[in-house]
């Protein structure tokens, strides 16, 4: 019998991240009866084989050897907005990472804005990547990026050249951040930052694990800016998850002559995202730096994540400019409907949703900007 | 005593065209007693004075020689839209213009699209509004500017280049159209499309001839859109004349890095424009060419200007996109609240109005794409 931070360790190795029927399972069962109940099934099952070819003592060698540490939900450090990838989804990825393998400084929680964008960059959107980046680290917030080519570098450069705060979430293990090309701006980013992934030290990205670690990014930053993404693109996987978890989704817009606008000019016509010309849009969705960003005007704020779980499972369910139907919570949430009802009335009461009586359903308050 | 035509050519050539106070003066006055008015105090006062130099034999002499025509209200020629202009009111201007000189075709009443901008347009403006305004040409719809550099010439050429119809809307007196770098420009538009001023011939522009001219090319689109406008810019004047008119306005995104997004940029960010990439996203907004653009599905569509005049001014008066309080209709209409009510009841229930029972406003109906 394992500990749970042993089993979630295995688990990592073990199953693809981010994927639905396993983050359901997860909440279900509990890390340590999942990891065993895998495990129990020997060389019966092909899960069961594969369990058994996981060796923890060399995945906890190979995370000493990189000077990484495994943090799990609970440490101190782990940061409380991953819980809310816990009750949405986009598509069939859903669920808080298992277990989160970090270099460098301790995760921020909260202050941190992701710029991401298309790998193959123009100059102009490496231009406004950095620039935009390099302001908001001026104003005193991290950034979070992919490391990737193209945008995602970009950013992280800008945030680092105002000796700035920037976090890599990486589709591969943290001992070889991918892409290699970018192992010098990873290893100058953990010197104020951190390189985070979810996948073991050793694992190459897989298609799969990139487009797992979007929701990662979405969710430790407080708001989600695209710069530049052809039609198609994993910043659209990025928004996705920026407004499933209510976070505001801003989009630069650029020359419509460049087939690198489409996704922002189609995010931004259709109302999804607010078009960001630079730091000073960000500081109004967001308000100022510091400040914690709601709710608005109606008594203290108090931090999300003080609320109560089941409270805190209803307006995790809300999407950032939708209105949703109060029946819709139920689905959602899986809380009955008297239950519900209650804690939509002590959201609303407490100012964190808006109700709307005459259709019954329920949204986030609006900020100032929107 | 002169008839409606002279006094309305004589009254172009004394008072500034677009302004309000004489705007509300000839509503109320007519034509002929407003002329009669400011021609009977003679030499004593500066209005007389300038309605004695009014030389009504020269206007029409110059009219005739530069091949002009000079329209009124009433006449076939007159397109049916400009009469909105009654109704409202932008800064200190409003107006339907008192008449209007036109070389060329006959002027278009529907099925025209404005396409302006910036006089110090960057190659990429120029490039989008050639590009714009020859797949909105290919698909049978006129293009409206105002023949200045920059922005408004690139589109004139793009729908010329397509063989398709352009109107200009000129500043000057058509004579000598200004810029006088775009005369061959303006002879070559003449051939499908027409030159149209509210400035008798032989005049400069003014500044406020400028703005005036605005208001008409507003008024005689379907839709208008900006493509590149600095912070300050006459095409901001456009975009509010759109707006009051309840014209779709659309905007063109460009580099956040160049100030010549500024205006379309911030129109998109606030809402009061749609982004626009293209011909494409035009279409979305007015529905296909030839096709009377609403209301839509509420049965058979009828031309708006086939509502009853009293109907007309309070559906005029509600623009795009805003909630206009019945008690604010009163004050735009001059009509009594009775008549107000009377009038937007039938309105709602013709589909050319909503209403919302809750706050007592009504908006126009939404369309597909907004």
């Amino acid at each position: 019998m394992v500990g749970e931070r042993e089993a979630r360790m295995a688990l990592c190795a073990l199953v693809p991240s981010g994927a639905l029927a396993f983050a359901r399972a997860l909440l279900e069962f509990g890390p340590v009866a999942l990891w065993e109940a895998f495990a129990s099934q020997g060389e019966a099952t092909s899960w069961g084989r594969r369990a058994l070819r996981v060796d923890l003592p060399a995945l906890q060698r190979a995370t000493d050897a990189c000077g990484a540490r495994f943090i799990i939900p609970g440490d101190d450090e782990w940061p409380a907005p991953l819980a809310a990838l816990d009750v949405v989804q986009v598509g069939q990825q859903a669920g808080q990472p298992v277990g989160l393998w970090v270099r460098g400084q301790p995760l921020r929680a909260e202050g941190q804005v992701a710029v991401v964008g298309a790998r193959a960059a123009s100059g102009y959107g490496e231009q406004v990547a950095v620039t935009l980046a390099a302001d908001l680290a001026a104003n005193g917030r991290g950034i979070v990026s992919g490391l990737a080519f193209g945008i995602d570098a970009a950013a992280h450069r800008g945030a680092l050249g105002m000796r700035g705060l920037s976090t890599a979430v990486v589709a591969s293990g943290v001992d070889e951040p991918y892409p290699a090309a970018h192992r010098h701006l990873a290893d100058t980013l953990m010197g104020s930052g951190a390189l985070v992934s979810e996948v073991p030290p050793g694992e190459r990205p897989t298609r799969h694990a990139f487009l797992a670690r979007n929701r990662i990014i979405a969710a430790l930053s407080d708001a989600v800016v695209i710069v530049e993404a052809a039609a198609r693109s994993g910043a659209k996987n990025t928004a996705s998850w920026a407004s499933a978890l209510g976070r505001p989704l801003l989009a630069v817009p650029g020359p419509v002559t460049s087939s690198l606008t489409a996704t922002p000019h189609r995010l931004i016509r259709e109302g999804v995202a607010i078009l960001c010309t630079g730091a000073a849009d960000v500081d109004e969705v967001l308000g100022p730096p510091g400040a914690v960003p709601e709710p608005d005007g109606r008594g203290a704020p108090r931090p999300v994540d003080a609320l109560a779980d089941a409270l805190l499972e209803v307006r995790d369910a809300v999407g950032a400019g939708e209105d949703v139907p109060v029946a819709a919570l139920c689905l959602r949430t899986g809380q009955p409907m008297v239950e519900v009802l209650a804690n939509v009335s002590e959201l609303v009461e407490r100012g964190w949703l808006e109700e709307n009586p005459d259709d019954a359903t329920v949204r986030l308050p609006r900020r100032r900007g929107r």
